[in-house]
């Protein structure tokens, strides 16, 4: 075992918080001594321990000169919990071991810097790549205050998300509808337009197989509060708040009667007719939303690329084909007039769910 | 090295005669005597020698005693060769493994009952999978005499194959381009629709990078001749015809002038006002095209799905959206209302072309 087979086992063990530690990164940590694991540890939910703090504790008196390794540069502030770097020293680690340091401005070179001060020795950069990825939604908040921002959608291979009466059930296959719920598992917000509530009365919650998912806020982009009483969110059992975002000049009855629902209603910036949603997302971001899963529909998805608020996509493919122009399209709107003005992606991955391809890039904001 | 290791040698040999072969199958045989391969041979060019006759020919004295490994059963027929099986039976080989019979109905099952007749050990189904998917061209024309027909576009990942004012230099990056490069040397025609042509005003022709390509025949559809005289494949400097098909009724003064330009002009069947494409296989492949390579744009392939004469897909997704419905779509005309009646495809597999995304999949016609 070297130092990334230990750092990749404390990224597994970061992985178990996947949902729970918003706004929170998701850390792992491994104690090694004499090449032996002798503490293991993450941090489990937000208000809780920090992982360093785990997996020193599990190793217990074991931790007097061994190697921690870390995804995330301890911190070195008292936050909710107090600072790990502490713990760090009282424990006896002598070698601390980080996969990237903390882009947080409240942490950034706090933990590294004091701890080789009190002698204790550092590597940093193990395994960088993936527990940055790991984070990409910790690091975008942090440094923005914006939610990371994710266009899902799941298509045909001639790109259509439903047919020409809007019926989609199902474009893809049960593997992928699982992930999806992953998805919403590990997002705190998820959002559609209202067009996607009328055509798929969707419930939007988190139903994962053999494990207890945790809804994530449901954001209804509706201009105008066209919304029915009798959607399925209006009347859901779920401990997730239901958002609806409008513009000016709703009809007050209605909004005091969605809002007795428990329905939260916000009334924001409209640009050209639509939700302003560069607007919107500093008003997510500040309400603590950290990541944001766009569901669709095409209009919507589409204006979200266009006004770049989206940092990553997904997109599944379904093995069949429409076969004509009449369907549902992945997006809505009028595009640009040459194929090099369109939106580039990077990063592309590819992963198969059953007989459905999805890939995912990150919108290319050079 | 096992019957497998042996099987793939002789499979990569076969390919090697890709796109010279038809309308016979690519075939690859390698002779084993005492593990040791002391024979490689495969089927260079229609009309020239079997695999069998090349790698035996290659093993001279050290054939007798030994095991061949070929792709395709061998014939035991005279065509354009004599057959393979004397030649085995002379060389002394013992023992005959073979990948996929021969579905070809003027030898079915001649060669392996006729070898075993004479006392040679005879194993079939080796790489079964691997032999029937290099020559699934050959199999559906020997068994229907139509072309194997594959559909392929290039879009970006929302399903657009260029803008609304047709631009759509570049969709996909260069190594897509290289790969349909090669698939156009691999195929018998390339059929395309007048408005790509009016669009694109593309050459259709073969460039591969550091070999030799075969130019594929070039087929139009274009039911009125509408087609300008000065569009590019009007004038190329191509060893490979090009064909334009046409409905009833066009002017006779064209057709003529075309035709002193030494392009084909074929009047075929009509229905609903477009090529009737079945009746139009049934041409083709009466005129020995074996294997079509349909580029677009989105009415043929629409049609061409409908119509139910594809084959097999290949769509390349580059890693950019258009975010807009007004592109040109990878298929065009009127869908079905119900997404369970969309067309279904099997046998789905993934390719990475640079950042481009390849898609693969059988026309599940069950």
């Amino acid at each position: 075992m070297n130092d990334e087979d230990y750092m990749n086992m404390a990224l597994d063990l970061a992985e178990l918080g996947q949902g729970y530690t918003s706004p929170n990164p998701m850390v792992g940590a491994v104690v090694v001594n004499n090449d032996q694991v002798v503490g293991k540890g993450y941090h489990k939910k937000v208000g809780k321990a920090h992982a360093e703090i785990n997996a020193i504790n599990s190793a217990g008196e074991s931790a007097r000169g061994a190697t921690l390794y870390v995804t995330l540069e301890p911190c070195n502030h008292t936050g909710r919990t107090p600072p790990c770097t502490g713990k760090i020293l009282s424990a006896g680690i002598q070698h601390v071991v980080v996969a990237m340091r903390d882009v947080n401005p409240h942490v950034k070179g706090g933990g590294v810097e004091f701890l080789q001060q009190q002698g204790i020795r550092i590597t940093t950069g193990v395994c960088e790549d993936r527990a940055e990825k790991l984070n990409e939604v910790f690091v975008k908040y942090v440094k923005t205050g914006r939610p990371f921002v994710t266009a899902k959608c799941a298509a045909t291979l001639d790109g259509r998300i439903a047919t020409k009466t809007g019926d989609s059930k199902w474009v893809s296959g049960e593997e992928s509808r699982a992930f999806v719920h992953r998805l919403r598992h590990a997002v705190d917000a998820i959002m559609v337009g209202a067009d996607t509530v009328k055509r798929d009365d969707p419930s939007l919650t988190t139903r994962l197989s053999g494990a207890k998912g945790r809804d994530p806020k449901r954001i209804i982009l509706d201009t105008r509060l066209s919304i029915s009483d009798k959607a399925k969110i209006m009347r859901l059992d779920s401990r997730a708040d239901t958002m609806i975002i409008t513009g000016p000049g709703i009809s007050a009855e209605k909004k005091n009667r969605l809002e007795r629902k428990g329905i939260q209603i916000i009334q924001s910036a409209v640009k050209s007719g639509l939700i302003d949603l560069n607007s919107l997302m500093d008003v997510l971001g500040a309400s603590g939303i950290t990541s944001l899963l766009v569901e669709g529909g095409g209009r919507v998805i589409a204006s979200a690329l266009k006004d770049g608020i989206v940092d990553k996509v997904i997109f599944f493919y379904a093995p069949r084909i429409l076969g004509g122009d009449d369907g549902v399209p992945i997006c809505r709107g009028t595009g640009p007039v040459l194929m090099r003005d369109s939106i580039p992606l990077k990063n592309i991955s590819v992963r198969r769910f059953g007989d459905d391809v999805m890939i995912e890039g990150y919108i290319d904001k050079r």
